[in-house]
């Protein structure tokens, strides 16, 4: 695989992931969707599928790696760092075109969901305001389309559990090709990749909201930062290190695990 | 393969996509229906695998196409255009044969849901008649059950939608034959199809409905528009055009990427 | 194929598909089932795995029909009706074995749920008894945990809802092997046709529960006709044609169907 | 395969489908996890995800067995009970690490989960405790994270439940060779055992949460019994017996069902 080829399959995989898996997050939790609501099981399926369809429009490029923990682990395992920062570029500038398009996907709903405080405001009208800000807050603050963050806000425990899932995460990923008896990442492998993916959200989802990928955190959070989004809140970046550093700790350890044990 | 193999490929396939997409939303709208209120979840689920259940009984025949703006990408990618129009005839034609089997299927229940305001009238019943009304509101009228409509009216953020949508459908298939070496579409080939129309119904459905397929819409709107079902409503004809022309654009554009990034 | 190994096979596969697609009737129906309530997209899924499951463990003995329509269908698109009557025998047999071990495996559950009207009972309690019976009306008879029953009650409209379940059925059956190339049905094979049968359950569920399969109808009715269950109700006879008539007239059509158009 | 391997495998996988399979009932169960509610269809999904990834990372060092019942169908079936104690070994290692993991995981949820009562506590605040505490009755307590328990609790239906999901179970799997070719437990066959899976927590989980595995259930009880947890009530050892000796009988009579028919 060429340098080029790889960076511009990345680009289009983990753009195609950012705006399948941002799209979910947008669809259950924007007013006027139609998906509003859906619950967890539409948002981890959401996500899985979406892994599966940028593996699909990315592996015959650069393999899918989609995640730059993954690359992380797939160089630990291969000692085999040349191709790291090219990886890591095009996953980046993926994420982040991914959460434009959510963005321009979603255009009306955003501005809806918004603005609608404005719309009710006016004299005489405090307390269709509550109301509406009581169902804001149900409804959750749109960075959450964007980037994840943590029920509990705690640093060690936040790390723990982005840890453990990347670790399943990549595991699953490193043995794929001794299941597949050297196959690669073919169809079923990507069908497999998608499945895990939901069952990490819906296993390990629930305290932090499931990076497991920092490409897929940091990309979309700048551009949440970026866009002209009126009431959008901070961007939350106190955070950031987090969905960043305990996904490739994940991935490294994945890696030693792997080598000690099936290598 | 012949032209009258496409034909009726294409017709027997878009009338099971049709009659089984169509129905998952009869199923969770109608009155009188057990899958009534069951969500989103079953939609993008049904209309999913009613994809894999129509590629499996078009295949062997057409290749199960079973969407004008696939056929228009697959034109472009191979610059043949020749057999185009049988298949976009097939395609419409058996769309409004699906969504007339839906019509059947459901033939009591679209009764009982459209003519249940009259059923409950009579002196003195303003009240009933209003919680009725109130009730058949959150229903949605039964054009959605046919054809797709925006939650925000916005032509040029509707088209936008529509071909993001189906940028991600048509990338995916036409990467189907390098991930599956050459095999092109085998059972395999359309599971992942299928998941990849959930992924795009989960992300992307929530501003328009997802069309992705101007033969899934027009169909079944000129069917809405023909039928005797009392109360019906208007078929919107104001809107028809966005759903076929944002997806062939998106077809469209798809195919360019193919070209200049796969080919 | 021996007569035996299809007969034995048949009654396997058929025991699973009752049990496990009976089970989560009972699953979500109930009282004291920890999947109470758990909604339509449980039961389409339920049924689906409950087909994939029971292909698995019989596939190698009778190549799992597990269906008099899927068996009739065969017969005729082969011009052979040989096998017939032991493929029936050992379904509706395997059927009425599936029934007995749902009740089994919700024994506890049957009976709390059937006499806890009994429980409340007592003087001065009838408003408490209103409210169960209320509750207990929301909840369905226990009938529905073994057959089919329609929401709106017509023959024709019945009849014409399993028909065109079963064509959709069959027809996808029939077309598995020219996709997988004359390899029949193995693994991919059996999850493509439980996903069909998820489809099915989701888009054409609603307005009779889906019998699409005589056996499937008439085994378990005639166990609940039999078994010792207080309060059961009554196993509606009357209606217990539709899902086998039904069933056999869409089978003989997707038959011909395939031999006009794909054979 | 050599002892360390299966030793090391059953501990690597028996750990992940534990720390997906409890981790799934921690997402829905716990205060302050964002798949609070998500209801029964997430957990089959996601216990049938779990084994999935399991499977994925122990089947090239032991063929993933991940299950003392799977274990002892396969030396029934093969007459061959050499490698059964280091089998069994591995998967109680691996579930209560699995378990210990799913601890970490949600670590703030726990404790919020679990305190919560006393953070509320103080002068005046009886209504507010009551509430809370009536809130804490419907989450259910946590033991049932870690293992599974009864909702009517009578040893001999429960044993009978725990038998006939366990028998389905291994009979899937014992058929794998079977639809498979000879090819043994690949990437569809892990699918396929996955979805089974899913059917039989749909199907069979209502009445005591299917353990149908001794080691899924005593691994994490013993870890229950051991971990620091405020408020975490009792470990029911009385019933601890029933999820290791069902699956047991089960696995027995799945494999004496095999060597009848399909050997």
């Amino acid at each position: 695989m060429s340098s080029s080829d790889i960076f511009i399959g990345e680009t289009i995989g983990t753009a195609v992931l950012i705006l399948l898996g941002g799209g979910v997050c947008a669809a259950v939790t924007l007013k006027a969707s139609k998906a509003r609501g859906a619950g967890w099981l539409a948002i981890a399926f959401g996500w899985g599928f979406a892994v599966l369809t940028a593996v699909y429009t990315s592996a015959p490029l650069s393999g899918a790696h989609l995640n730059p923990a993954v690359t992380l682990a797939l160089a630990i395992k291969d000692h085999d760092y040349g191709t790291l920062p090219v990886y890591w570029g095009g996953q980046l500038l993926g994420a982040m075109i991914g959460a434009t398009l959510v963005w321009v996907a979603y255009l009306g709903q955003f501005r809806v969901h918004l603005t609608d405080r404005e719309i009710v405001g006016g004299p005489g009208a405090q307390d269709t305001v509550k109301a509406v800000e009581a169902e804001e807050a149900a409804a959750g603050p749109v960075l959450g389309i964007f980037s994840t963050g943590p029920e509990i806000r705690n640093a060690v425990q936040n790390l723990l559990t982005e840890i453990i899932g990347t670790v399943v995460l990549v595991l699953a990923i490193l043995t794929q090709g001794l299941n597949n008896e050297g196959n690669g990442l073919g169809a079923v492998g990507a069908l497999i990749t998608a499945l895990v993916v939901v069952a990490i959200g819906l296993s390990l989802g629930g305290p932090t909201g499931y990076a497991i990928n920092p490409a897929r955190d940091l990309g979309p959070r700048i551009v949440h930062a970026l866009l002209p989004l009126p009431n959008k809140g901070g961007s939350d970046w106190a955070y950031a290190w987090v969905p960043i550093v305990g996904p490739l700790i994940g991935g490294a350890i994945a890696a030693g695990i792997y080598n000690v044990a099936f290598a």
